[in-house]
């Protein structure tokens, strides 16, 4: 058991973006990177299993969803000693389907060859895009090889598909994509989060935070996951009951539905090519 | 009544990013600017009321919450017709207080002077320099007192009150915040989503969601919230009953609550000090 000095639990805070909470004094004598602490807090409230030193990426690529990217990210950031990484091809900031731009972290030739966790976003004809992007898919097949978690969020799950990584797992998608993951050879699952040996997949958008959640507590334990949902406030009180095809009214479902009739055509579309290929 | 002709409202749905959905062509077809659409798709689906023209700004400063903005920016931005900003000081990429860097659209000066909604996001040491920041506190005055809603996610409400636009009102914060509101001359209500008058403030982090939704349902209607929910794929499954301070284990309130104190006091000074300005 590594034996933690006050600086590394300091450092490991802050890592995490939970120093700051602290108050600036500490944090800004952290950022210097050789000084104590100038508080004393207690830190035997915490377990020395609390700390890891995971590896973390998400992938970015143009118009991908970015709550799908950034409802994990704020779990899964928050696992103190861990490492957050968003790659994309280049460091050029990625313009996500609703127009808000994110910068990349590192780059697909620079990410860790070793993740523990890769984390793939949904979107539509972005996704569509990603699916049949040479680079994009080489890299996926390389990086989701090795990674000990393979994940995704929404639409993010035929990404993975198209990269191979689905093939005999069961997973979930966005529910209007999900049935289209059979086309890869998975097998779809009507379920919010599918855990299936290393591939976990998340369904729709939102989905991402449950996902979160649920990977932080199989990396740390329940009081650490806990612990996050609590700083998130994570009590949702949706004001309808609309988040499902089960349980919204048939207008919604039919109109949705409608939308997504087109991408669900060009995704088999994209299915059928990579089945003819070598 | 406004007669919207299908280059309308494929550019309203654009807008909304809904496009994509109907499959790449389309989307090409209209960033063209020029052209008409390719399918047809049927639009007589979405009454003309479903249309708006809102400009909907979400405010960034150096260590914000990502997750407060996306969350509502995702809700907000499926508003067809609207028209989102993200604000800050310059164009400069700005980075949350999870180190993912988003870049912003315009700056204090360029953005739009008559706003229908501000949204101010929330953090811990950069909300508390947002708050004793000159030209961010001025930029909120000044857009605050014409916008039609004033709006906050999390901690964001604290600098909504710093900048005296919570005062008399009722509001919430982070559960772990929400008192210090009444250092600044409001009402703090318990309660995830509050309501008055033409300030919504959201709880912490998460209840950016259904904040969103909320203002969706006021915008349009029920049947509009209900179809970006679905979209949302948003029927929340935590996989633990930790997220308010009622309902997490005793441990872990204590332990979270003990990561604000330093945070707390130096809001409190920061509502002293502006106590005794002019």
């Amino acid at each position: 058991m590594k034996d933690f000095t006050r600086r590394d639990f300091a450092a490991l805070l802050a890592a995490a973006g939970l120093l700051p909470l602290y108050g600036a004094r500490e944090a800004v004598a952290v950022e210097g990177g050789a000084q104590e602490l100038t508080h004393d807090h207690d830190m035997s409230q915490f377990p020395p299993h609390w700390f890891g030193s995971e590896k973390i990426a998400f992938l970015l690529y143009p118009q991908f969803t970015a709550l799908d990217v950034v409802g994990p990210h704020y779990m899964l950031a928050s696992l103190m000693g861990s490492t957050t990484y968003l790659v994309a091809k280049t460091l050029d900031p990625v313009e996500s389907d609703l127009r808000m731009s994110i910068v990349p972290s590192t780059t697909f030739e620079q990410c860790p060859a070793d993740l523990d966790i890769i984390c793939v976003p949904g979107g539509s004809n972005g996704t569509l895009a990603a699916m049949q992007d040479e680079a994009t898919i080489a890299f996926l097949k390389d990086r989701g090889s090795r990674a000990k978690l393979v994940t995704s969020v929404c639409t993010g799950s035929l990404v993975l598909a198209a990269a191979g990584l689905l093939k005999g797992y069961k997973a979930t998608s966005h529910w209007a994509a999900r049935e289209t993951l059979r086309d890869f050879g998975a097998e779809p699952v009507d379920a919010r989060v599918v855990v299936d040996r290393n591939r976990i997949t998340g369904g729709g958008v939102t989905a991402g935070l449950d996902f979160g959640l649920q990977i932080i507590s199989k990396l740390r334990d329940q009081r650490y996951a806990e612990g996050v949902q609590l700083l998130a406030e994570y009590a949702p009180e949706p004001p309808f009951n609309a988040g499902t095809p089960h349980t919204a009214p048939k207008e919604s479902v039919e109109m949705m539905s409608g939308m997504f009739v087109q991408f669900l055509e060009n995704v088999r579309a994209v299915a059928k090519a990579k089945a003819g290929m070598p």
